[in-house]
């Protein structure tokens, strides 16, 4: 069964602390009452109100003529790239992209595209890395059509694309008739972290979506947004793919809360990320990436234990970690408080006073 | 803007009767309340305690060993098919099947599969034209590998495929090695109007998959079933499809509350569709198939009136309908009553004269 | 071993009389002399002197722009669709054509293509049967993209689509905005038959082409033509799909000698064709197809014997032939003599004598 | 025009050295005799002897139960792949590998397989950065399928695969359940370079294909090998790619002519490719990469001139090279002699000193 998640194991302690994802948080009492009260209708014919609110109200934030509801961000992905490319088109991405590392390979198998993985510290190519990957159109090679960012760039340390990255990456794209995604599951922490907005971060790019069931705190979607032409080739696939639900207004209605109330708080699990951090930084032993939103990437392979032996001691005493391309990832989030940051600090000092 | 859906239309009067789909049903009061109350977690790794319990729940029903939740019934079709099949492969279905007339070519698009309308009166195919059908494997022809019915026919006329023809089908399909597959958009009606229960109706078929946002009334979902093997499987391309979602179970609450509440009302609806078709024959001119379940499809033209002219003429009444591969389907459920039929067919009385 | 072709069973006596298929021909001395004088380059870099001329030869034999030299009549129809359409998208076909009952699924495993198989009697659908198979577009259905013949009809009785009815279907494609594609495989025939040249018979068809291993008697190649830019894209999936070749002027040599040599001759194949209908429908019991070109369709159920055990006495004789679609199917070509019919006639004589 | 080949430039003094590729080589008169001798038949259904015998002296020679007959190296990789994988499959391969780089995005185009790039010097990854890439199956990740390799490494510099790494990527591939495929457009030249022979380099591999249009000297055709198991899944794609011939017997006489005649000479080339080599390391400014087989790779950037530069001034003088990856590859072969190295080299001198 290696595809079929693994439920619960009873024997294990209850989970007290989370910092396994951001995906983790339940919806809070507010968010509960605002999916009960929702104004429904068949989103897939239209009619659901409070999911052309959401659509709208995001598009405007992000910017662009029009956006549409996903069940997942996987889904903008998937869709967002099928009405970009066609078989035999290369998408440029960093190598520990979602897109290329973590979709199965989704788009090799339901595009035909092949997915070029670059390289970059920190989980960004440069500008300069772009230029040197691209070539011209040949029948000897896939035609390249897409360049992707990942904001933020998660494996790479939940690490920000600078506005200027960007801008360099949308310029080389568009003289070289590229189209320019960006996958945001995360983008509304990079805005909450340099303090710029969300339509500035995107602008330029050609397809922008913002995940609302990660750090937002939604239980279900995502919102992927671009010109009308662009949504209207995407709702192809979205239909095809399965992703046309029916009164969505529920789950879009815990999403509209999250935009009114859950934006500005990402702060907080920014600043407790850098507790933590700064926290781990002082353990000998431990190397510590920098954080600059809300996920830390550590090894604590200079204290004696390595990463998987500390993840599982830390969840007999009900915290909860992963490890993730060879290092531990935490990440802060909405059921994540200051104090759980002094505790988990505490139990990690433990685990490396035992080795 | 071919593939977008139209917003509603706010120069048209108010829909008082719902007669378009039973997809537009509204969750309840107590649906809303067993939703706000649901105990989630994030149901991507296995975590959500409600989304668990429904598909336990939904495999048992259906007489399967495992279960998987979906954002709708198009995704169990589409990820359903992928775990059966390979590219070059023939799927055998009837020519008005959903996966064929109406699924957008996904199949063919994502799957690389090629399937193959049979003809056969009221969206129906018999054993013999399958048997007919059916040739050896050679490198000339495509792959035959899936046999696949929709239970009820929705552009047959919501007719029931019986359970011998049901049971004549899996004999043939494993004769000759083929999967059988179910789409079981609207099974619960078929299983309420026969007396057969979900789980005999099911036996021998590969994979089966019931829709909860249909008559039984709830905003999202569907849950396909199947072997533990055949689920892992399918599992794969859930997640590449991008319908893994977080804490589902706020929806999956919904789908139990159906299980429990809305199943045997069903019949109310059948009861309310032969009303209606016994109205409709009473009308000089209109043709009407005889409903098996809770589709009435009828054909005005003997009165004078073009379907759609019928359709536009009952909008502007408040009265939403819709044609179907040429003719009117009504389709009855949770929020239409007995009343609502009475009226509706007092005002087609009304066109019928005023023609 | 479902895939492999089987090899020559040395306990059958030899084959003296080879009605199996007019792919069956060998090349003549002149032909072999021909390719051995052969002037050669590249042809994957444009090198090749005599793969140039022929295809400047066909595209201007088919009024068309510019054409490309393929290894097979199979790749002309795979790149061929391959550059006219899109996953997700529909082609129309009779439901016997070639690329749908003949190519093993291959235009959806390959390109991700949904073929519909339209009815009609002799393997030709009406104009009025195409237009009624025709939608608009929507995202529930596929897209509709490309209607597709094939002249000669094989599995219809190699019947020929009149100039009429290429005229309608191209006038309702351009009217609907699809591409028309023809396979030509049996173009030529169908050119001598009725004295229409292939220019004129290709009038309106964006995409043509023809098999130099059929009828025509070169040993590898067919040729497809359209305009400069179709058959560029054509190119890039000549290339993926690996028929980019090299030396290939060996081959094409064969081919242009066979356009200088083996055309006009076809009319002997078809006059061979009606002889032995004509002789077949003599025999009391045997039901024969009127053949218009090369082949002639016959069933001897009538006198009491199966097509497959026909097709055995015959080949206990000498003489090859194969049941097609239910029927035997007898095809005469550049090494079918008139002799070799009135030997064949007779020898089906004596084997319904012995019934 | 981006897909189609240009055609040759009268406006050009004609190649008298043509070092741009071995699958430049024309037919010699020998080779043409027997293509002009061949005995053929239908190599589609299986008659034809000499495709039979072709394939059967490649197994032997490769140590595979199977063969097939192909028209291209390119079709040997793309149906070899489409045998081995299913959609989302990941293939591992040097990034500079032919398949990769080199065949227009056609393995996610028609496979929907995702090739990951490994890096490693002179175009091989060694069995350690295999070992790295490789990760347990999960829903997130593609499925790793198959190790390729390609033999001798082109733009690698034309260089050989070890024995003992070849040894050693099988054995971690069998660990972990990948298929094992060799690229061997050029693995005759590394066999005779090693004087290792072709089934002993092949041992292990689950499929090996040699081409007969590069330094072997014929015009068109190239055979795969494996278990007859595998063999019969490539026929299906055979048959779908459009691969099937029918005389094929013409080409595949001058295969076996070239078994006969020209694997041991290709010791010449590789003398030839070394006297080129010993040459230019003798100019100041060029920098040469010591050559294992028949290709040269060369630098002229520090002698003051680009390589663009010196590749078109030699081609003003009648001698054809290109560059490749940003260096000036030479490629020697059957119509290449060792007094056309010196002139080559004269005209190289004179180009420098010029500069």
């Amino acid at each position: 069964m290696p595809f079929t998640p693994a439920r619960p194991d009873p024997s294990q302690p209850a989970v007290r602390i989370n910092l396994l994802s951001d995906t983790q948080t339940k919806p809070t009492p507010a968010m509960r009452a605002a999916m009960a009260a929702a104004d429904v209708g068949d989103e897939q014919v239209g009619d659901d109100p409070t999911v052309n609110a959401l659509c709208d109200r995001v598009a405007e934030l992000l910017g662009k003529e029009a956006a549409v509801f996903m069940p997942s961000g996987t889904m903008c992905n998937v869709a967002g790239l099928l009405a970009h490319c066609r078989p035999g088109d290369e998408i440029l991405a960093h190598r520990t992209a979602h897109i290329l590392s973590r979709e199965g390979g989704t788009h090799a198998a339901l595009g035909g595209f092949q997915i070029t993985g670059l390289d970059g510290a920190d989980g960004k190519f440069t500008p300069d890395a772009l230029r040197a990957a691209l070539h011209p159109r040949t029948r000897y090679e896939a035609a390249q059509t897409v360049v992707s960012v990942e904001q933020t760039a998660n494996i790479g340390g939940g690490t920000i694309w600078s506005k200027s990255d960007l801008e360099a990456i949308v310029t080389i794209a568009r003289d070289r008739g590229l189209a320019t995604h960006m996958d945001g599951a995360r983008l509304m922490n990079a805005c909450v972290a340099t303090g710029i907005g969300a339509s500035r971060m995107s602008d330029g790019w050609d397809s922008v979506w913002i995940d609302f069931s990660k750090g937002l705190g939604a239980p279900i979607g995502a919102v992927l947004a671009g010109t009308r032409d662009y949504i209207d080739a995407v709702w192809r696939w979205k239909q095809g793919l399965g992703g046309s639900m029916r009164q969505a207004g529920i789950v879009a209605a815990a999403c509209i809360h999250a935009l009114d109330h859950h934006v500005e708080r990402l702060a907080d699990d920014h600043a407790n990320a850098h507790a933590l951090a700064h926290g781990l930084g002082q353990i000998d032993g431990i190397a510590v990436q920098q954080p600059e939103t809300n996920l830390v990437f550590f090894d604590p392979a200079g204290a004696g234990i390595s990463g998987a032996a500390m993840v599982k001691a830390l969840r007999a005493k009900g915290v909860l970690l992963a490890t993730m391309d060879g290092r531990i990832r935490a990440c802060t989030h909405l059921d994540v408080s200051a104090d759980m940051i002094e505790e988990t600090l505490g139990l990690i000092r433990d685990v490396v006073r035992a080795v």
